[in-house]
């Protein structure tokens, strides 16, 4: 599925690090808010409150969560899950795009 | 109005200008396609195909359209007219927000 349907979206954007990563919010029928967005080429260390899912949908990525001392390789198509109050050094040589769910 | 309702929005972003400009796709109901995105601090120039209205809706910029020698400065709640088969530059020192929408 390559859209919402039936959705809502805030048409300011969420701009973080200075831009290398840019996501807008979208609130489904339910109530239930997402974001799509895209991570520019660059590494960069998010921190979570409320655990997220990152699904993938464009180009890939290379994390390593908190705690972990390994990166893992994620593409369009693979999702990865970030425990709350947490965080995790995404790193991109392409922009990523993704689409991030809350838990 | 902050937000699109009842909207489908395409999750992959259009990126432009090495990121300078990222963009989601909104298609509202009746079929119209628009666009909002975020210019982030930059000078770009962009061509037209179609007319487009650039409706900013946070952040301000300075406009020059081909062929005209003035700049001017369009804010959050101002629109600017672009012709098609045209350019416009576009300069901003803070990421200016804004829907496209196509004539």
């Amino acid at each position: 599925m390559s859209q919402y349907d039936n959705v809502s979206v805030v048409k300011q954007a969420n701009v973080y690090f200075d831009g290398k990563c840019v996501s807008h919010t979208v609130i489904l029928a339910d109530g239930t808010k997402k974001t799509v967005g895209v991570i520019l080429p660059s590494s960069l260390t998010f921190n979570t409150g409320a655990p997220e899912i990152m699904e993938g949908v464009g180009g890939s990525c290379r994390v390593k969560l908190k705690g972990e001392s390994e990166w893992k390789t994620y593409a369009a198509g693979q999702s990865f899950d970030v425990p709350g109050n947490s965080s995790f050094e995404i790193a991109c040589d392409e922009p990523y795009h993704y689409v991030c769910h809350f838990g």
